[in-house]
């Protein structure tokens, strides 16, 4: 029997599907938890080009869920994208794996996304996320948000020209301080989300676009919810994003999450894209369970770490202390504040 | 931060729940898709012992969903529990690994079954599940049932004690002619039936019994299908395996499984311990799709392979031709028939 028998059985791909899936180009954003486990999967499936994007390097706290990465890697301090792609060619070397080691941002956009058919969002932030949505709008390409911490995890499928966007549901989406570098993450709830990212992903790659769920899934495995509401309602004729006449604003740098050094000061302030008011004690409340002195007024709330210090304000602006490495204050930002 | 820090952050497990995990002893049954899937949470997450039994070695059509193995296993043709602790020590060194090549039979249960605090069902069939159920019961050691097969996949949690069991249900879980070997299965549909067993396990396994669904689950990832049963009030007072004087009838050889070779045939006789009419019809469907040929008339159906022949008759009974050896028999059964 053929290695991909059991997909070519299957009346959803069959033969015809199978194909087309060897054909595919997929970009993973992120080779995190959701990222290794929807590239094993796509790749195992005979997808027949996957990029993956990612910033970081494997830690010893990754391998609770982060499931391409070994001991060795952990030992190694090997970056991510590298680490997936050893493993992944182990597992199948007919596909074609290209490995990206960089924080993907406006500027490397265009030279990262070519010929992509399909792009699987398993960042930690919503700056990528809103830069990925006005980009796949531009480009007219589907992509797949996916996001979990705790034992919750959401997801939904944005088709350009059918389906609302994130831009559309920003306010339905809620952002809290919790990240699963503040409350933790089982694997559990990883592997749900990958299992609709991946189904999502063969349908949309083998062209069956009536079997789509269009939904906003979400989940708690722990407290047993299990909740999907309809978007087909969701658009917004006037949505920046995807309305009638688009701006896609996260693609101007402006709009961007601004990040300065702040002269003299050994400090690098973050402004998020994703404007809006924080709730200053949840943060606090999901600070204070970590190993580090969490201090709050009304006005800011800080967390003093071994050898940095965030301080967040209520409009969400961040000051970063103990760097003057944009790329690290940006990954304490995202690891704490998501 | 350690390796399980994730873990120690979320609530639902805490460092308390850590520590749990890490005194206790799974056993799963079944080292194929959900078996591999299962393993490798449970040991990334660090339970303190994971026992892992199958029969079969790594082939190349197990690779599109058969996370722990790779093109060298199935090159190699290694067995599968062997191949699995390979990759898994890689993982996590400090978890104790047990592979055991054997088909599971009431023989083995005894020996196979020591200290165990949760057995995990990944098999392909029903015959060991009713064997898992009765013997759990027995022993008073709680069960999470799991299958899938195309895009669909269904799990329910057995406690000796306080739910209903396999036995009780027996009658509204429906014994088509589908297994991964006649329709296929996609990795999507697998993932999502680990996430809810570890889900459960992971409550299990800390004492949180408060949090179990208590619900028989089934979906469709292509269909979007999506639907879970109360089983509150499906447990049979009167049940041979669980009601108020059990007698554990899938332990008494008798109703075992019935293989017998017939004598001067080249032909294994196998009658199921599920009893009950099949639907040839459905049957002769599912293995029209294969690469075989399929005569049928009203009273039994054949499928005609390279090498061997599976008939199958409506109360159940199978012969397998071409063999006379018994686990190869039972292999072809468990694959064709589910």
């Amino acid at each position: 029997m053929g290695r991909y028998s059991r997909q070519e059985l299957f009346a959803g791909i069959g033969p015809e599907g199978q194909r087309k899936l060897s054909g595919k180009h997929v970009l993973l954003v992120g080779a995190g938890a959701l990222g290794t486990g929807n590239a094993e999967i796509l790749v195992r499936a005979g997808v027949g080009k996957v990029t993956i994007v990612d910033r970081d390097y494997v830690e010893w706290s990754n391998l609770q869920r982060q499931q391409l990465y070994d001991e060795v890697a952990a030992h190694t301090r090997i970056p991510k994208a590298i680490a997936a792609r050893q493993r992944l060619q182990q597992i199948n070397s007919e596909v074609q794996i290209e490995a990206l080691v960089l924080d993907l941002t406006l500027e490397e956009l265009d030279t990262v996304v070519t010929d992509v058919d399909l792009i699987i969002d398993a960042t930690d932030n919503f700056d990528t996320r809103l830069l990925i949505n006005d980009y796949a709008l531009k480009q007219r390409i589907p992509w797949i948000y996916g996001a979990c911490v705790g034992s919750y995890g959401t997801t939904m499928t944005i088709v350009p020209g059918r389906t609302p966007c994130l831009h559309c549901l920003l306010e339905t989406i809620p952002l809290a301080g919790a990240t699963c570098d503040t409350v933790g993450v089982i694997s559990s709830a990883v592997q749900m989300v990958v299992a609709y990212q991946t189904a999502e992903a063969f349908k949309l790659l083998v062209g069956d676009m009536a079997a789509l769920h269009g939904k906003l899934i979400s989940f708690d495995l722990w407290s047993n919810q299990h909740t999907s509401i309809s978007i087909d309602n969701m658009k917004r004729e006037n949505c920046l994003s995807c309305g009638s006449r688009p701006v896609y604003p996260y693609l101007q740098s402006e709009r961007q999450s601004k990040t300065a050094v702040l002269c003299g000061r050994d400090t690098v302030q973050i402004r998020p894209s994703k404007a809006g008011q924080r709730d200053l004690a949840e943060v606090a409340r999901a600070w204070s369970r970590l190993d580090g002195r969490v201090e709050s007024n009304p006005y800011l709330v800080s967390l003093t770490l071994s050898s940095h210090r965030l301080v967040l304000f209520q409009n969400g602006r961040v000051l970063v202390h103990g760097t003057k490495d944009i790329a690290e204050a940006r990954s304490l930002y995202y690891k704490y504040l998501g």
